[in-house]
């Protein structure tokens, strides 16, 4: 059985800058905390915790000290409320999502409504558009939600880092429709077109696709679905332990890749695990 | 024979502004001239040279009085150059196309590379274009020409005010593609629109479609290309001379539309020879 590992598999910049940081700041701090998990792999932040670095999702309840602002980034009332509480911060935040957050509020201060191209729910997004205050601001999912939009005179778009490029495209299409002026931020980060891009072209070419990453991660989840789209023999797992022999019978390549939130350790436990199967 | 003739065909505003200051000026000056036809309607430049307004092409061959500048508006050059000769100017430039002249030039200062969706040739685009001169500016007509577009950093798009808006649209998504930066005035005229989803509509249901207008009208001629792909039987005539009554055998529905410049009397002309043609 012929195993095929995508080069683009696992951390991305962002997400390797933030564990960098946690680790040198349980060093430095007696006690730390992180204000939601530092990046959605339950596992590392299981390894973190072992460092010394608690996860707390309530800013009133973090002890005084030092906070970790996580890759996500953190929503204008949170940031404000972390200041309130004279923490020492370390702030994480990936320096793409920080784009995105500084162009929201830009466009909203410039008099444009504006539309976010991603997942409402996402602690990301929800930080993105907490900048966007002096207009309209909207979250669209897809081209669907976007079409249900008002006419706006003025349209600003930006993206969740982590949105599939096609994805933006329509939305943005839907948008110019709605307008007579937009304005179009494409802060989508490589990294994650290059693992998408990279994805399909695996997928294409093999009997069985294993997306690797935490079931909390959007990214890996919309990776799986991309690789589902392509070759419905697809599994998003979570460890190597998820891995089920019975899936590879008559199986001749498999395709692996990985979320940016993806650690190199479980990287390497799937495909050993595989390995195995496959002989 | 059933006729269905378009509530939105001939003249827009701009086109029956222009004609309308081009009478009164006639009526002003002693000699007055239009820099290029006023309107790409040969029958109405030969109306308006029977009021003594003449058509130069040229600058240089203006004589010493008034000069109408048309409703496609002109370059920046051609506009130095008649200023340097101190004629009295009627400007009938559209207000729609000056706004997008306008545009470019925002765009152009503020350091976009300008894109304009449009006709190369078309006097309206050449104005344009003109005014971009900050920064690198491209004519594209399609989507494969604006596919073939270099990466750029920021891109500023406008529309010829005739533009298909979905031919528009696909040019914008491929500029999306080549930045990180999109700005959009869609200039598109709401009258274009009108005209040409009132066009889809009526060819959609009848067994022969008239399109009106000159055969230099590039909106008459796009409206012509809009109405053929539905309905394979369109004819793009200029006057009512042309109509053959053997294009109306069998025929039961005729839809008739027109061009932005096409005068009143040439439909009515149409009208009635079509309605002859039909007893």
């Amino acid at each position: 059985m012929e195993i095929l590992l995508a080069q683009s598999a696992g951390f991305c910049f962002g997400v390797k800058r933030a564990t960098n940081m946690a680790l040198e700041a349980a060093e430095k701090y007696e006690h730390i905390c992180s204000h939601g998990p530092i990046i959605h792999s339950p596992q590392m932040v299981e390894k973190l915790a072992a460092h010394g670095v608690d996860v707390v999702s309530d800013i009133e309840d973090i002890p005084a000290g030092a906070v970790i602002i996580r890759s996500h980034g953190v929503s204008a009332d949170e940031l404000h409320q972390i200041l309130d509480k004279d923490l020492d911060i370390v702030d994480a935040t990936c320096p793409f999502v920080k784009k995105a957050q500084d162009y929201a509020q830009q466009l909203s201060r410039e008099g444009y409504s504006v539309v976010l191209a991603g997942e409402a729910e996402h602690p990301e997004v929800q930080g993105i558009i907490s900048y966007g205050t002096e207009t309209d601001v909207y979250t669209v999912a897809s081209f669907e939600d976007a079409e249900k939009l008002p006419r706006m005179k003025k349209v600003g778009v930006v993206a969740q880092t982590t949105q599939s490029y096609d994805n933006f495209a329509q939305i943005v299409e839907s948008c110019l429709s709605k307008c007579r002026e937009l304005r179009v931020f494409n802060t989508i980060c490589d990294a994650t077109t290059v693992r998408q891009n990279e994805a399909r072209s695996i997928a294409e070419s093999v009997d069985l696709m294993l997306v690797i990453g935490g079931y909390n991660s959007a990214n890996t989840s919309r990776l799986a679905r991309i690789c589902k789209e392509i070759q419905p023999e697809t599994h998003h797992v979570e460890t190597a332990a998820e891995i089920n022999p019975e899936w590879f019978h008559d199986v001749d390549r498999v395709g692996i890749t990985a979320g940016a939130s993806t650690p190199q350790w479980i990287i390497d436990e799937v495909y050993e695990k595989v390995s195995q199967v496959g002989k």
